[in-house]
């Protein structure tokens, strides 16, 4: 009866098309699945962020309605040899990093804002696992 | 440079005894943080689910802030064998199923909402894959 693992997260955003310049080009996420003015989805390796816009999700329809405010946080996972070079891309890129925090036994993660300033984390494979 | 997966996702709820009721109790979520007032910290398989009271993670402090309102998404992945036993099990502990959905292939999902209305969703495993 063990859940696997959190498949699918969904952030609250202004402008889909900021937010794929965002997550597609900047970031490298995968375009999954798009409807103008209501989502855009992403793969983020096994899991998948949904992207709506909150007044087009509010209303419901063929599924149950969903919808959110403010700055909302979530974490990516890379392996940690992946970890620095993720830095230096979101660097490259021209994003902010907004914190680095040091969670002791060598697992650092970095913090930074996508453009509806939900806040993101990049940690390392094996961090709530020590 | 792939993303291996959403390691934490959050959640912004009223009252955290409630919701350790519900995650902890009903669900069987393993509780692996806490602070009274402020958060729990709930293992969802390979992922964490972090739930917050929003004026506490406003302030930010040793981290960066982050809140939210609404009733939020999120799905979690259980294996295809799997996914009748969580429906039988979230329906045993009183928790109303608001809809199911057939995907195709044979794959489906059901959704449900914690004490906070949030939009939970079960789903079986592959089904973005396929």
């Amino acid at each position: 009866m063990d859940i696997l693992k959190i498949k699918e997260t969904c952030l609250y955003v202004d402008d889909l098309e900021r937010t794929k310049e965002f997550y597609h080009q900047k970031l490298g996420f995968g375009v999954i699945g798009e409807v103008k003015g209501r989502h855009v989805f992403f793969r983020a390796g096994a899991s998948v962020l949904l992207c709506f816009v909150a007044a087009a999700s509010k209303e419901g329809g063929t599924l149950p309605p969903h919808f959110g405010a403010g700055q909302l946080h979530l974490a990516f996972e890379v392996e940690k040899e992946q970890y620095q070079p993720w830095k230096q891309k979101v660097l490259n890129q021209g994003i902010a990093i907004e914190q680095e925090y040091d969670w002791g036994r060598g697992y650092l993660s970095f913090y930074f804002r996508d453009p509806d300033r939900h806040l993101l984390e990049i940690v390392m494979a094996g961090m709530w696992e020590k």
